[in-house]
């Protein structure tokens, strides 16, 4: 019974050292140096390449290293055991800080400010108190509800949109396509924290942005497949929204030639908003892999039909 | 008995209509529209041009628009009559907001990334719990204070220095040159709010960013005579400083030639940190105002001696 553990964007020596603070008698291997595959029971992934965990003969659980996994659930070699993903707070308070930090960036108008800048251009915009900014969340799971809060802890007015109905105190909360006009009807900033799904591929597109108010901003850090990146750019060259920060994108890293890394109006950062500390996170992956040992049931398996 | 309103930056209407809740009978005149000059008692003012004060024969207090008074001290031409800052919540709500959004922004490396999508580079840089960013404030007046606080209830580790020695509640206190030498050393983002005095005009200069660890950043949101822009500009180029946000400057409006405008590791602002909304801040002017009237004593005079 062994752990194997595959990212390139985590620390594996970390995480084993994490990892054997709950688990001493924990097999950790760290790939490619896996031994032999038919030991493996389990996986710590991120962004494994197609095949890798098909390879493994006796794999039963496969622990993701973040809170979406519609990467892995795309492959089709994907093997049908329990998929668990990341839950912790180290994860959330990452998200909810860069999301706060994105607000309040808009907020204050750093965005037009930087453009004046470019200029030369003095000229003072008066700050308003942050209640009369709306921020608008799409995805009310534990990262959308935690950002939710922490905005309103702020000040601002905010509202969520989510798949199924929620209630948040102090947070408007809309449901569904039928809640979706009212929800973007008032929303300055529009953050998008959804999973992945067949139903949110795409969803930010020139219909959606056609239904913010004019000269709306638009954060994403869920995923690059949420956007459909050609409409964005129409959208920011019209004027229709004034500026976007992007976190994640269709190809990661962005390939040098994107136009994202060249726009004025949008802001790049290399999918950074969120990351789970194993000092934090390992409590849950070391819980999940005792259960599996155990078999107990497992926490946050993914609903595959439902896609997160 | 009448109030002069004069200022290029703040809203005569709004300031007239929120001191008229406050004081019904007042005799409220704005700018160049002053009546009798002789029945002018008392002037409520942002930047007033050198002499303008002095033409008001009956002047019996000088209410200023904002928290610092250094311009108005540096004109040898101010009348000698009680001068009283401007102490008010939104102005400090909004000062605080500005500091912690420029904390978070060097914190979660934004300058950084700029950099690298200037250069197309995808890169990065693993999140840190705030605890492992000390921010150091310079003068723990009533906005250093509460910016401290702001940050520390974010949790950033803060530490903060005073001429006079402070005591606050989870804040590392340093004061005088004696503890300059210790608050530096730790500080990786330097905040300045101190007031404008002979004391601490071009205190950031080389001699104080070489006490900083390598790679610190600068937030000035105090005043431009602070700061030695020579000095700066040096020490960014040499690496010293990673980044400055500059809010204030020697001459503002910021000329358009000035290199500022165009240094990769500078962002400006024009003057936008702090601003004190009328809504709240008529209060306090109306409370000295009846003050004057009534022959008691006024709130938040300047000691004139002491610069604040």
């Amino acid at each position: 019974m062994a752990l194997l553990f595959y990212s390139l964007d985590d620390d594996a020596e970390s995480w084993g050292r994490e990892l054997r603070r709950h688990l001493p008698d924990l097999d950790y291997r760290v790939w490619p140096e896996t031994g032999d595959l038919a030991e493996i029971d389990a996986a710590l992934v991120w962004k494994p390449p197609p095949g890798l965990l098909r390879s493994l003969p006796n794999l039963k659980a496969i622990l993701s290293l973040a809170a979406g996994v519609d990467a892995m659930l795309a492959d089709p070699t994907l093997p049908d055991v329990p998929l668990c993903r990341l839950v912790d707070p180290s994860l959330t308070r990452t998200m909810s800080e860069f999301v706060l930090l994105q607000a309040l960036k808009y907020h204050r108008g750093l965005d037009v400010y930087a453009g004046q800048q470019r200029a030369a251009r003095w000229r003072l915009h008066l700050p308003l108190p942050p209640s009369a900014t709306t921020v608008g969340i799409m995805g009310l799971g534990v990262l959308g509800e935690d950002a939710a809060r922490t905005l309103r802890g702020h000040g601002f007015s905010v509202r969520g949109w989510s798949r199924t109905e929620k209630r948040l105190e102090g947070i408007a909360c809309f449901s569904g396509e039928a809640g979706l006009d009212a929800f973007l009807a008032e929303t300055r900033i529009l953050v998008c924290l959804l999973p992945l799904t067949p139903e949110t591929r795409g969803i930010l597109d020139a219909r959606l942005f056609a239904r913010l108010p004019k000269g709306a901003r638009l954060v994403n850090v869920a995923r690059g497949a949420h956007l459909v990146e050609r409409d964005l750019i129409e959208a920011l060259d019209r004027g229709q929204l004034a500026h976007a920060s992007l976190d994640v994108f269709q190809d990661e890293p962005l390939p040098p030639d994107h136009p994202f890394w060249r726009h004025p109006a949008i802001d790049v950062t290399p999918h950074a908003a969120s990351y789970g500390l194993p000092e934090s996170a390992a409590q849950l992956v070391a819980e999940n892999y005792r259960r599996l040992r155990e078999g107990r049931p497992l926490l946050h398996v993914v609903d595959r039909a439902r896609g997160y």
